[in-house]
């Protein structure tokens, strides 16, 4: 089969482009899905700030924090932003709230991580919200994105470690602006920015006093999860709902494969999913279709979450339905298209899908750089995937890299720097106040630490919980062990502020 | 006063030079002493190990670990000495002990850890000693020092987290290739070595289970330890033999300049120091005398120790016997030189003292850029000093380090990086398993942690302890409260490892 390397694209409404990496036409590799939820809606919905979320503020931050080249001490504009409404001050040494950037636009996440805007006025806290480099209007050479994203001369210094240093290097400076030495730092992300937060919290214990990690695949690396796993609970979300509906996925792509070698049956797939491309590949189409089921096993939340295009409480639930409403064999294309329709087109406005929009509105684009330097999360799917077979080949992964970027991938550098291998062993004896939160509908929960390591390195695992769904937004829907979790996160970072007054009292 | 910069030469035989870097022509700051002892010399007396102390063996290194450009791909080779002897092997997850090299030939600090070597066959440990990067035979570009020294362009890969990171890579490296993934590591270092241990603990826990961090003056950091701790315990080394003593070390800087500017006054200091070189400088004089003074308050070990030139025991009690075995006024020079003598010429053999003599045996000229870059330890002298009054000047630092180097230190990096604020507070509850030695006779004790933090990150201080004698070779003469530190470090390093194999007992 053919490598198609980074040339796919999945998005609708040009909201959600670039949500995953593609290695071969019948194989996804998911990337990190982000809060999914349109910024402006959810603001609305939130209602909890009439005047403005933020301000928007700039650190001069140094582009290489370990070397001392010439080079390195050149600087970049990183963008943070900063909301004052509820601290309590430097004087009480109240609480700041960092929220530790994932790869994208910082205003994307920070609307849509609720649960600190919400908390905020419990612990008076002061929130920011940091962007992670070479993301959104933190582009290091002069802001010059043509630039910085050119190759791997200016790429070369976008990594988890220069991230992680700059999160540091701007926390620290704020705090001496603020006059806020002592006001005690928690960090907070969802996703890879909670795989940073963890991070931050082991490697900078004098930056924050405690992480809130959630959904955060840190273990999701080489020989230390089952490269199947994510595909697994993909697998298991659709069979726990029903084993028809399981069977009809996974029966589909042979289904889709011979319909598209017949005579006509391109022409009848494309119009079945309503694809607006005059030219369509099959390859396009199961990718489409993949994206679908992946992101919405990801976001099976239990609220009506609203997308630009909506979707409903418990969506796999809802796909599955559509799914079993008949068992007919001639139907089952129809009852695929009415599944994939929940994702995409829950409002029902849209005419057709356009699988070629290669637009990326919360400016995802440099993951591919990060998963093809340090990020190598390996993903495989075994005979019982709802998708096709495909074993993981780090071979064929690092050639694709070195064909795009000219570099090869470092399997082994992420757990040779932040480890993951013996993780309760390791962490029981170095560490302490981290939250690993896991839902276990999220297939990137494979990833996660699920277990307690000590009484204060938790792992707050919701059986019925999706990607990072604790630092959304509350709703009035929410379900009972929802609100539960998010009581216990905050009791566990109070606790964690308390021991920090505690512990300076003493010095 | 004229700056003076990194072309003040204190050594004698070519044995000890480049251990001070001078920024003004009467104020000295000192460097990591290092082991002392000859190297030959020290493995004759140890006579332990009859077939050689180690193999030498080299590492593919990456030049760059936290970017991604085309030259970070470069790599060089590391060297390592590894002692197998004594290891219990990977079957039996027998402990590895990691020597984290000090700046300057790994030979030379192995060769003086004589502690790690008594202790490996107790422990059945495997030895190995990691040379620091740009030191030794571990020079980056080919192996070319003229090219890795040339300029900040090169020597910009010189850093602590490099080196850190260096480690980490090597030992990950090693336990695969050796099968003994779940052999525990237990890293030791003194002096900058130890600093780079105790972080190498602190920020790799998942590498090393422990660390042996001795004398390592962590907190010897802008705004942690004031400036003037250094020399004040030089200072008090002095006068708690005599408060005469004191005073004579104390007047002399003036009786110097004031001779020096009579007819005739540098010909007789010349002379009543034995110094070969016809022409000499005032400043250089008391630099030679203040080098004696600190390196001795430094190495004032309870037992004969041999450099190249032997020292007594109790070398600053012999000092002031020789300044007070004489009282009066006229006989002052000639005590001063006889106590310069002790530390320069206890053997007697040397005719005259070169202070112009360039060469660096140990290969420690880096340490020059590693103080202009990140390892800025501010240093004072006050009115009570034994030297002259002294403050420290940021500005004058930095534009010393300009005008070399062309770079700008960073004052605030290592604590950015590594803390030192509230450590107590952040230590406690954020990592485990560090002994943090110090003699209280050693001035770098100043800077370094003191009290214990918790059960398992312990202080030991020697009160009679000079810079990290724990790690010394035993002598016969030992006196008990070094043989009951070192048994009490070996008890502690002892309990990790017992708890290491207990913790993955249960995984």
């Amino acid at each position: 089969m053919a490598l198609i390397f980074f040339h796919y694209k999945f998005s609708l409404f040009s909201l959600l482009s670039l949500l995953f990496i593609t290695f071969t036409s019948s194989h996804i590799i998911p990337r990190f899905p982000s809060p999914l939820i349109h910024p402006e809606q959810q603001i609305i919905n939130s209602g909890s700030l009439q005047n403005g979320l933020y301000k928007t503020k700039f650190f001069t931050q140094r582009l290489d924090h370990f070397n001392y080249n010439p080079q390195s001490y050149q600087t970049f504009q990183q963008r943070y932003l900063i909301n004052d409404t509820y601290w309590g001050g430097a004087k009480k040494k109240a609480p700041i709230f960092v929220y530790t950037g994932n790869e994208g636009h910082i205003d994307w996440f920070t609307q849509n991580t609720g649960f600190m805007f919400e908390k905020a006025p419990y612990f008076n806290a002061l929130l920011v919200f940091i962007e992670h480099r070479f993301y959104g209007k933190s582009i290091p050479f002069g802001g010059n994105k043509k630039v910085a994203y050119a190759n791997s001369t200016t790429l070369g210094y976008l990594s988890s470690t220069q991230a992680l240093a700059d999160y540091a290097t701007l926390i620290i400076d704020l705090k001496k602006n603020l006059s806020a030495t002592h006001s005690p730092v928690v960090v907070f992300g969802g996703s890879y920015g909670g795989m940073l937060a963890a991070w931050f919290r082991i490697k900078y214990p004098h930056v924050a006093i405690g992480a809130l990690s959630s959904s955060a695949p840190i273990l999701q690396f080489t020989d230390l999860v089952s490269p199947y796993v994510f595909d697994n609970i993909v697998t298991q979300d659709f069979k726990s709902e029903s084993e028809n509906c399981y069977k009809v996925i996974k029966g589909s792509w042979k289904l889709i494969e011979e319909i598209s070698q017949k005579h006509g049956g391109l022409e009848l797939l494309r119009k079945t999913f309503r694809i607006c491309n005059n030219y369509m590949e099959v390859d396009a189409l199961e990718g489409w279709l993949q994206t679908a089921w992946v992101y919405t096993a990801m976001t099976d939340y239990p609220t009506p979450t609203n997308f630009l295009n909506p979707l409903p409480a418990y969506p796999v639930k809802k796909m599955c339905e559509a799914i079993d409403s008949s068992k007919r064999e001639k139907d089952r294309l129809g009852k695929l298209y009415e599944a994939a329709n929940i994702y995409y087109n829950y409002s029902g406005n849209a005419k057709c899908f356009n699988l070629n929009d290669h637009s990326d509105p919360h400016g995802l684009a440099g993951w591919q750089w990060q998963a093809c330097t340090e990020m190598v999360m390996p993903m495989a799917s075994n005979k019982e995937s709802i998708f096709t077979r495909y074993e993981w080949s780090f071979e064929d992964f690092s050639a694709s890299c070195e064909n795009e970027y000219k570099i090869l991938p470092r399997p082994n550098w992420i757990t040779s720097e932040f480890g993951g291998h013996d993780i309760e062993a390791v962490l029981k004896r170095s560490s302490g106040n981290i939250i690993f939160f896991n839902g276990l509908r999220d297939p990137w929960s494979g990833g996660g630490v699920l277990k307690n390591i000590t009484k204060s390195i938790v792992a707050i695992v919701a059986k019925e919980g999706a990607h990072h769904v604790d630092l959304r937004y509350s709703t009035k829907e929410d379900p009972k062990w929802l609100k539960d979790i998010r009581k216990q996160e905050v009791e566990i970072i109070e606790s964690w502020i308390k021991q920090y007054y505690q512990d300076i009292a003493k010095i």
